[in-house]
């Protein structure tokens, strides 16, 4: 039941992750990289416990050293298995042993490393305490597009579960709406994520009538009602990479209200998806789509960043939000997402996945961005 | 779909445990608790946020201080509608907000405070620069005792989790294992702890011949053939608390040798359950058990601890090792799982849930602990 990523990447690929993640280290001034069990260790060497424990598992990223597994005795054999694991040395300690203590052996005693966000705390006090001398910064922190620019085999994993939510979202609009509870929607978005090759359901966000002006609304036990402005927004993992993809929908025929912001948010889309190339500033895809929506008079109601990054999680870095600079990269794959909520009312979000190209972007999702009336 | 604890649990229960913690805390010389999303925050509040992000969640519990859960705006309403949430202060942060500063202000700037094991190195790493004078434990070290004891509607929830296992294995041993893949029947028992209640499946361990011989093998493609021995360990979370049982089954009839180091477990599994009363220390748990392998020979066959402890997790202190001093106490609850592994040739393993009752132990499985031969 452990599992190794199931993309279809070669020792090589994680490989030259690695180096390059190595040289990234070494340039932001890190004596290394450590890394917990999560996306970044998937990414790194195709291995994925099934889940953070107690027991420490660390993978150590030490620029001009081979890079080392520290991993439970119990855990090795199904580590040594994973695709990304030659060239890595697997270093397995056994229940009563002190892994800190190994692993502290591996370490520059007064370097400055960059850790996995979501290591446990526990582990990272224990290697406080056997290194004083070390200092810690966040993996995001040090070096927040480690991940973001994706080879043409993620590419075409991304796009591939893109193409799945696109598929939800065909089989869905024609379900009935009226008259079913939010959580019947949702959970008929999940069966079809997972009928379309996804082996992992993030979101299936159902937010009907009101609670579609609550741009955090998820799911709840409220009666869909003919007249509702419904906002669908789901993904997941499929093979080990993200979809996330929404589209706002109407039970019945819509007011003139609702189609004006609907195709309001329908142009912002469109002018954040256009402004993506190279070279451009993440902030940039943020301003054009909130131009439109300002412009409009709803700017109030935009209440979010315009989009994020998507890879073997459905959230990462790169963030489209005022403030982040980091220049756009062939490669880099990221939602553009705006939305307008009209508290106590309806709420209107369209969604897509779309990559850097040399001379533009791509949308890795293509269902219609008009406005669908449901039944 | 974000959830509250389904445990039939009162505010004041979740009251009354908060002032339990913060009395520990003080007694235990920390300045307060920092409790991340997990188990320790479901038993301390209701609350269970779908997942641990990078936005800060953190229940604070400062001896003498009101307690504070500092959340994300966005899901500061699921958070307020959770049982435990009266008493409880909420100070939401929204994006583009420092939550860190937020936090820091609750806390003493030179204390030492006890933090959750799984909280994100990324928020240990900010708490720890905002406050460059407080020193931190994890939970677990700090206070490994916290959530051992069980009160009565605990109990309650315990035993229902385990006879749904019990459940499970009664339907499993009727099921053909001969010429099936281990894969397969452990699809069977995540089927069967679902049909039987549980929303969460933690493991569904089928390890046959040579693969029980290997006591973290949890389940590959091996087809399972007749004279093999079966080692079944499954268990899950149940309305919140969690089971964990496994019997060893074998198909067909079996070798002289196989019965009596299955009779052997049977002694020795037995022998740890006689074991426990209150005020014997947990290590007394463990010798019990291994004393009857070791006396008949198969002491290096027997290669993990005897136990650990269950409740809002499936494993958590107490432990019962060898070295662990903890008396038990009534009401804490902990498997009793010796085994013995035969390298190359097959395992044994036997385990119920037991909890310390005034006068000894009372087991939570009550499933045959004969040896059953399937087909």
């Amino acid at each position: 039941m452990t599992g190794t990523a199931p993309a279809p990447f070669t020792a090589d690929d994680y490989r030259g992750r690695r180096e390059r993640a190595a040289r990234a280290a070494a340039d932001a001034g890190l004596a290394g990289l450590l890394v917990a069990p999560g996306p970044d260790l998937v990414w790194l060497t195709g291995y994925a416990p099934p889940a953070e424990t107690e027991r420490l598992t660390l993978l150590v990223l030490v620029p001009g050293q081979d890079p080392v597994l520290v991993v439970p005795a119990l855990e090795a054999p199904d580590a040594a298995k994973a695709v990304g694991m030659p060239g890595l040395a697997l270093r397995d300690w056994t229940d009563g042993k002190d892994p800190y203590a190994a692993t502290a052996a591996l370490l520059d005693a007064s370097g400055r490393f960059g850790i996995s966000d979501n290591a446990w705390a526990m582990h990272l006090l224990a290697l406080q305490k056997a290194l004083p001398g070390t200092s810690y910064a966040s993996l995001t922190d040090a070096l927040p597009m480690l991940r973001a620019v994706k080879d043409r085999a993620e590419l075409e994993l991304l796009a591939a579960a893109g193409a799945a939510a696109d598929a939800t979202f065909e089989e869905i609009r024609k379900v009935p709406f009226g008259g079913r509870r939010e959580s019947e929607a949702a959970a008929d978005l999940a069966h079809l994520l997972r009928r379309f090759g996804h082996s992992q359901v993030d979101f299936t966000i159902v937010a009907s009538g009101p609670n579609g002006a609550n741009p955090h609304h998820e799911v709840g036990d409220r009666v869909i009602e003919r007249g509702d402005m419904v906002v669908l927004d789901f993904g997941g993992l499929k093979d080990g990479y993200g979809s996330d993809t929404s589209r706002t929908v109407h039970v019945g025929e819509p007011t003139e209200e609702e189609r004006r912001v609907h195709d309001l948010v329908r142009e912002a889309q469109e002018a954040g998806y256009r402004a993506v190339r190279p070279g451009v500033a993440c902030q940039e895809v943020d301003r054009a789509a909130r131009a439109v929506i300002a412009e409009a008079g709803y700017g109030e109601y935009f209440i979010h960043r315009t989009g994020h990054g998507i890879g073997v999680t459905t959230h990462e870095p790169p963030y489209m939000i005022e403030g982040e600079e980091q220049p756009l990269v062939p490669g880099m794959c990221f939602s553009v997402e705006p939305g307008v909520y009209l508290p106590g009312r309806f709420g209107v979000r369209i969604e897509d996945i779309v990559t850097v190209t040399e001379d533009g972007g791509r949308r890795l999702n293509d269902t219609t961005r008009e406005m669908v009336i449901v039944d």
